[in-house]
């Protein structure tokens, strides 16, 4: 095993009711920033859960983060707590709504331009403190510092991490998930699935425990996801789903082993570029990751293959395959589909995305550092 | 899935050499109280690593806590803290001195008398923060808030909990392990695998996560511990035993699910009584619960036989057995005995611990709160 420094202080509230116990993990004194989405959580009660928690507050909102969240829209946020004394961050919403608060939180006390977190990880003295109301289950953001943020301008989509943006504590209540659009939900059991993999789908590390954990989850992932789409009412499935998707990326599967996270990278210029979802191309190159990364990452892909799938016959290549081939039936049976040209998206994309990786400097990353520029371009061509 | 609040502040620092890094998480100002047991630390160096950790600074120490600490020793120590100032508390050894020095912390700006913190679960307001060293993986306490305290004089064993005594931060060094005799590994691997148990055996929460989550650590015990026991040189199966036994018991398995601890309640007289070791007394009345309570606990009791020693064949009832049989042979090959003639202790005992049980009115609990005088009796008469 490796050594680790675990840290995760984030308070959860799960289950039902639980929105209204918010208001005792705001100091009282507070003037807090509502932040939303696109406005689902007016249509689905939950803002007014959320309102009614926080009466008697003084109270201001900012509503419009999008999916993949803007920076520009973020400036607007960030302004907004300046001129307001804004002193807490409320964000209810999904992991972009999360992200992006996130990133309010880092850049309104910043001095410089606050471009400089995500494009230069360029070190943060202090944030405004945030909580959370999670209503999409999928990225992990409700439990963990980092958050992805896009700019418009460039199409550059870019992440920052720092403890000093833990929330202070998140509110999951599988109830305000019923409502979601099936694509949404399917997104969410993709994102969850891949995270997991992402810490897991590496080499071995003499961690017996943090593997079983990682398979825990993509057990109860491939169980719970197709039940909970085959039921939207199904308050349990919800639930599941919910808490699988807060593991796995909390930062206790990865205590202790290696970290891979290309197929995120790759999957980042995807959505920059074609607009895809995020879980999208996280579907899309992760059997291409699988495939033309197997000479590196084939202990575990067996592992994989056996305890997840139970392909236990065969050559070690055949059993691979067929790993990749379930791992992909399994994102499709959900309704993702897997290759590139699903999307509409060309080969064309190859030598764009593998230039401007190049040109930020991405030229070698993945657990080993041997995910290059020739290698993207190979785990790309796996994905058309 | 239940409603639950989950949150886990504690800092972990795992690994070789991370004694050196625990300087930075103490203030630099305060004084510190170095709780120890008795003064193996001394001998394998621990001490050594720590006074240099620790070099610089104002320092006061306190040697003798025993293991089930006791009652009056520890308020010598509260006696210190209150005259010298201490700031900071850091316990170096296994789960008693950690739990010792939790009640040190919250004893010490007790108003009144602090045995009510344990005998009446009176609300502590203040408590002395704290850190520590583990030397030891067995109880969980390094990333929990409960603590359990003895008092000699009459033979009474109570356990209290309290946010306010979550340590600041845990030191994880397996190298700390090498050393230790392997009849308190064995106990270690004994009392992980029961805490596990505690909130696994119960009955089913269409919780799916939570239950794998608890398999990972039980399989990875079944393989681990032997190994750690075969090889003291073995600095991974260390390090994979110390990470079981706090993930066992550091609220992550427990989430979401109901919880038992009859066993532990059980076995606390024993102990008091008899002076049994904690982890013996679970040994012996494990067996026993599984048996006089199957009917309560079937279901989970047959997952346990299938998913953990892979017990598929016969009817029910044989295989609730079998898993008892295995689980004992499981404990008896690490050299932990399962039977209170094993110890000296016959039935006698029985009506005593029943009648000092009903005396604390304890005679409703368990997870279904059904564990009545009548059933401790039963429990124990399948332990003699």
């Amino acid at each position: 095993m490796q050594n680790f420094v675990y840290h995760n202080p984030v308070k959860v509230l799960f289950g039902r009711g639980q929105i209204s116990n918010l208001g005792g993990e705001i100091p009282a004194q507070a003037k807090v920033l509502l932040t939303y989405g696109g406005g689902s959580i007016k249509a689905n009660g939950v803002y007014a859960q959320v309102r009614a928690a926080l009466a008697g507050r003084a109270v201001v909102e900012f509503g419009g983060i999008q999916p993949n969240p803007r920076y520009e829209t973020l400036m607007q946020a960030v302004e907004i707590v300046r001129k307001e004394g804004v002193e807490f961050l409320l964000a209810v919403g999904g992991g972009s709504v999360l992200d992006g608060t996130k990133f309010i939180s880092a850049a309104t006390h910043f001095d410089g331009d606050p471009w400089d977190i995500l494009a230069r990880q360029a070190p943060i003295a202090r944030a405004v403190p945030l909580g959370a109301v999670l209503t999409l289950p999928a990225t992990g953001s409700e439990m963990n510092f980092f958050a992805v943020v896009t700019r418009g301008e460039t199409q550059e989509k870019l992440a920052f991490g720092n403890p000093l943006v833990y929330p202070r504590f998140s509110v999951l209540d599988p109830e305000t998930t019923l409502t979601l659009p099936a694509r949404q939900i399917a997104n969410g059991v993709v994102d969850a699935f891949v995270h997991v993999l992402e810490q897991y789908l590496t080499y071995p590390a003499e961690a017996p425990l943090q593997d079983r954990l990682a398979e825990a989850i993509l057990l109860t992932l491939i169980e719970e996801g197709p039940k909970t789409l085959a039921d939207p009412a199904d308050y349990t499935a919800r639930a599941n789903l919910m808490w699988c998707a807060t593991m796995a990326l909390n930062g206790v599967i990865a205590a202790g082993v290696p970290q891979d996270w290309a197929t995120h990278m790759i999957g980042h210029e995807i959505t920059a570029l074609h607009g895809l979802d995020h879980a999208q191309t996280l579907a899309v190159v992760l059997p291409g990751t699988m495939i033309a990364r197997q000479d590196t990452k084939r202990e575990k892909i067996l592992q994989f293959a056996a305890r997840v799938w139970g392909i236990r016959e065969g050559t070690p290549e055949t059993r691979i395959v067929a790993a990749v081939e379930k791992t992909r039936e399994f994102f499709e049976s959900l309704g993702v589909p897997t290759r590139l040209s699903d999307y509409g998206v060309s080969a064309d994309t190859i030598p764009v995305i593998v230039g401007r990786m190049e040109k930020r400097g991405m030229t070698a990353f993945g657990e080993r550092g041997d995910v290059t520029p020739a290698k993207v371009r190979e785990i790309l061509a796996l994905c058309v």
